[in-house]
């Protein structure tokens, strides 16, 4: 995960309210999905970026309208009236750089999370901004891009089994969210099987890049805590049961997935001290091989460079050394040498360092 | 403790309150045992896993009912129903990766937590989930496999003496916990003997693999912390008084249990500041090693090199040279080497390199 | 960011209360403006210095002004005078190292911030005191000297587009508030592009400057979050909608204000895990340098050495060494020596070391 | 302090309430001392280990009863049925594994904590577990082993002098636990001479043993550090003044003691950063003293090595080496080789390396 | 700042409330100084350490009594006795080990801060113990030493300009404690100047002493830190208005107070990381020039080792060495030397060793 590119520094200077979208910007067409359904039936109906969208039903059904693609900042203006939504709001919705968040809008709630996913390729996790505004009849989200995190439960809502389509957008909301934190379990396996990977290369193979990929998994981890830790506060806001718009019965699930943002921020404190632990590791392994390195530099050196010293005397060229004219001169010369080998090599194990 | 292998990858998607078992499928049988029992008698029976549940016995007794196995979901998911469970504590039954935690249910408590055992063969820490469901007249415990750490339980309940056939289920519920709370230390009890041996290891014969067994042993106290901490928050909110399933007696025994978790967090700080203080140990003896052994290398060689090169000057062919011909030239030459020597070592000492 | 220069030491011993311009001493004139709005109309004008300030208009507009330059003492002493500020809110105007903070005189808020801008030539952070005086229909705002950070709210004042024409002076002090909190993202930005030069010079081309850098990027980072954490809290305390002088309407622009500063602490916490992981990757890269430099002595050193001792005997002069006079020595010995540093590298690569 | 010895394994699978001491088992007797005291007199007693406790005397005059030994369960048992104690604190009595501890069971106080002392054959800390239970006219006091620290309370109880006399069992209370935390003073002046020691080897004489005596030192800090945050809770649990048993005159005492507690962490935590210190002053002494012996073989090696290497040239046994022939050709060699050896000192000079 | 050598060990075992001087014992005389003023004038006397405090005068001025010098116990409890203050208080103020602390006696409250100085010829901080005891209508302070710190304060008095005269003795303590936290931002210049000098030594001339001076400057911050966090809670305590004896003016004095506490608190934090950057730039530059060293060592010797090995080959003295006799030979192994010499240093510019 590098460090963030998106800009802020496009929106500097302008007044609070103004809807500039911060991301990549796209040329495909948006994608509107309108989803109507009560306990007797549904309906699905992709709709068109003119859409008027000014009187929506008021029947007690629920309506969930889906928009894939924030570059239009037209149609989310249009949506934003017809819904009454705030300024703020509409700016947060389209500046994807915003943190998780909710808020209470009295008429709506309205919520910014962030999904993530892993880039095998890259091996590393991206993140796409969600945002949710939760009304008495009408759930709307925003994606950045098309994606099918939310497929298996449209299947759901379409097959009017579980609870899904007997209960309002509160709860269709919390299915979102679950599947946000369900989307963070998956990056986080996939953030496991690199931590792995790389136990095994410090193991076997480490090399220069080893620290490089340590603070690389670092960084992922601090970003999905980065996500998680403010999701963690917004469901708990929600479950409080202070906002009319969330039903008593939907407050136990929320519960539930409460639960599970915690165990998501106990993985990610778990992978944090192990990719700690590994950098200890890489380091002690470093230092060790440096020991090793150098204990065969010494033994080697210590061995030779005092016989070579012997040979260099028997090498001078005084006319009276009486030790060259000795008949045994030469062996005892290879006698001396090897008993002062032999006594080196003694004390090296000795002082352990063979 | 390896990182958790138990996927949860299985789970996403599905709709919550899906009864999915994560962990080992295992095709042995379901061990289900009944125990009923007041302060007059007890009787005990092996249930069949088709038994019927729907009809528990209304009797101010005390029902327990002990499930060895989670595989069998459809066996949960009827106990679920005849006892009128919610299908999210369902699903945290049979999912095996939940973070320990307490919820209310009103008409029961749902208790999660995580029985530690310490495994000799690998050195490393083994866990199981416990759930408990703590009703008016009953008490349900699901297991993942089966254990004798509450054998003790049942041989008190079998003699009838002590307090725990006078009281009610949650004073069983409690007796469940202190089990728990005392696996907790016996595990740890294990961690400070390898902690002990990995002493023992660092000053004797410290090797490459050091490093790794001090980092294992990092994430098995890490482990046991993160079981404890919630347990604590669990046996906190139960003694807290808040629910009408546990009754006066029964706190102050709760907050007894309470201390002791306390107890098992403080062992467990004491323990991670032991282990890093062993990194330290064992990282400083490689530098002091690594000196040790640039110090012999730098004596001899700086001992001999120079010696070496006086001899290498009198091996030189030059016509002219005067001292060749000396008739002592040679052994003022080894005099000059043995002063040379002498000075290059009392300096050494002098220097404080020897 | 060099340690703050500013001394407050000419400070001590003075009474509570004494205006003592801490900063730099400028000769230069201080600039003040005046602008006079509602909804209808505005009005700017450029204020004399020697100004009379004891009588300012009344009427239900919004005046505000700005001063630029805090040495001239006498002028702040006659503005608190006419706009009836305590003497310790004027002490802190002029004392340029307060820490920002909120104090409400109940007649008006007083607030304290710091505004950040990048300075490329020396890559580090500079700061400036901004004071704010918030009145029910005036507001006052001192900075040390003119910048252009205000003009885009001054342009919208003008235009009389969006809200900010139809709103109190609160409304103003939040966009003046809001244009701060963009200068830190504008700040870290540039921050974010020094890491990231950094993270390629380490990569490329470490030295022994590297540390010092990455200690400056350190201290930049501190000094961003000791601004930031501050105005949270100032900004969180006008929210909590305690004073009347903070409209309902205007809390929810200071929420969504609230939400920018958590984000820009958030970034320079990234950020400074990030720096840090830069210098374990530096001191890693150190590591393995030397590593790789005492392989290749030790390498050269244990080849040669061994061999240099085979020629050294055979270079004594002893009168009887046979193989000296054998045919074949010469060539034998060459052979010897290819036999034994063949033996040497392969050894060496079994052991890893090449 | 090595790791806890005290199994606690001999517990798990016990009833709640059971009471097995857990310590090394003793024979020697168990000594009861009996003080009863008020305003007008004292009358010591010391008990046999089958004294009858259960009619304590109902006067006005406040009892206290202190007991050396724990082994001897049968008593503590008897003690806890004669003043109507819970088995839960008879329990925590005979385990001195026991965190220090307040339990409020209403008709008395039950108390646990440490006493440290300091042993100096052995340079660690010894600790001693003192549990009090205090009634409206009674107290009571157990110990693992006789010792003298409450002699100075004993000697003022007698002189009848000062406040203890006139004030009831709270005061006496808090004045074991002022001798108590007085016994942290005194363990603490000793751990801090022992860092003064260690300061003085470390700059002097630095070792092997050093880490390990900074190990050591860190283990005893963190001991001290365990005993006396639970104390501190203990004593701001008394001061606050729920319990009737403590009266208003009492709690200012409490207070003050309160403050010493904080002194004491205060003090530990100072420790701890010196020890901390101390160990980055070693171990950057070692890196130091690497580079001082590295820099030595660098100069000595660079220097001999060229010069060994001309005179290796001169040795050579070409037939046609015309230098050798040179009248001047030695003096001149050695000209080089000064040269040459002046060149290297300078550039080393120049580098710093010298 | 050593490790305090102030024994506490001197009060272990006596009663509380007891007065024991804990600190340098002197033999010079106590100064006493009585001022006593209201709005119209003011009086100053000094007492005669035997003068009779018993009758305080009691008319509605402010009677500020100053005592500079500890030893004089018997003074201190004269004062104690005239002014009704309460034994534990006393025995505080002679106590010079006490942490900053505010203890409320209804009649009175009583108030220990420590006033930081620099030692400039040992480059340490010094402190000094300032205890005030805050009446309805005096004020006392105590001193270790005399000393000119509250000398602006008394000129303002005599002066009787400004606020200090027309206020109560609240007022008056605000202003000697805002002199002692002037003299913590005294302190800290001089701390700051300390740690500029270090980043100097360290980047030109770094020694074995650098880390002692950085822990030596980490002990000096942390010092001020451990006085500064209580004051600024004692100041929180005045501030909250809980006691009649600080009034409402004096509040708005307390907060700006309270915000320089925080400041000292920024700075000391600001300071801290900055000495901690600072090891670990020396750490980093030892590691560099460790390098440097095996570098020159590296390239030396494997330049010159292969090249005498060449030279050894050629001073062997077999009878059949073909080479010796051509007339070419010598040149040709020059060349040969200077080719592998070239070699050998093209290479290393390639591996960046050079």
């Amino acid at each position: 995960m590098a460090l963030s590119r998106k800009k802020s520094s496009v929106k500097a200077g302008l007044p609070p309210g103004t809807l500039v979208h911060v991301g990549e910007k796209k040329t495909e067409k948006v994608r509107i999905r309108l989803i109507e359904y009560d306990e007797q039936g549904i309906r699905e109906t992709d709709l068109d970026p003119g859409h008027d969208f000014s009187s929506p039903g008021e029947r007690p059904s629920v309506t969930w309208i889906n928009i894939d693609g924030l570059w239009d900042v037209g149609l989310i203006e249009r949506v934003g009236l017809a819904f009454g939504l705030h300024s703020l709001a509409l700016e947060d919705i389209v500046n994807t750089n915003q943190r998780p968040k909710l808020d209470d809008y009295e008429d709506y709630l309205f919520l910014v999370s962030k999904m993530i996913s892993y880039d095998p390729s890259q091996r590393s996790l991206q993140s796409e901004q969600l945002s949710i505004v939760l009304g008495k009849h009408f759930l709307l989200t925003f994606q950045e891009k098309p994606g099918d995190i939310f497929d298996p439960i449209r299947q759901r809502l379409r097959n009017g089994k579980g609870r899904v389509r007997k209960m309002g957008p509160d709860y269709l909301a919390y299915a979102l969210l679950d599947a946000v934190v369900d989307s963070y379990f998956l990056a986080l396996e996939n953030v496991g099987e690199d931590i792995e990977d790389l136990e095994d290369e410090i193991l076997k193979n480490p090399g220069t890049s080893t620290v490089q990929r340590v603070h690389g998994l670092k960084l992922d981890l601090l970003f999905v805590r980065k996500s998680v830790w403010p999701l963690r506060e917004i469901i708990s806001g929600m479950e409080r049961g202070e906002s009319d718009l969330v039903e008593r019965k939907t407050i136990l699930f929320l519960r539930d997935l409460y639960d599970h943002t915690i165990q998501v921020i106990d993985t990610v404190e778990t992978y944090r001290d192990t990719v700690t632990g590994l950098l200890d590791i890489y380091l002690s392994s470093l230092s060790n091989k440096l020991n090793e390195i150098m204990k065969v530099l010494t033994i080697i050196a210590t061995l030779f460079i005092p016989l070579t010293f012997i040979a260099g005397i028997y090498g001078m060229n005084f006319k009276f050394m009486p030790e060259l004219e000795w008949k045994w001169g030469y062996p005892l010369v290879i006698l001396l040498m090897v008993i002062v080998g032999a006594i080196m090599l003694a004390w090296f194990r000795k002082k352990r360092l063979m």
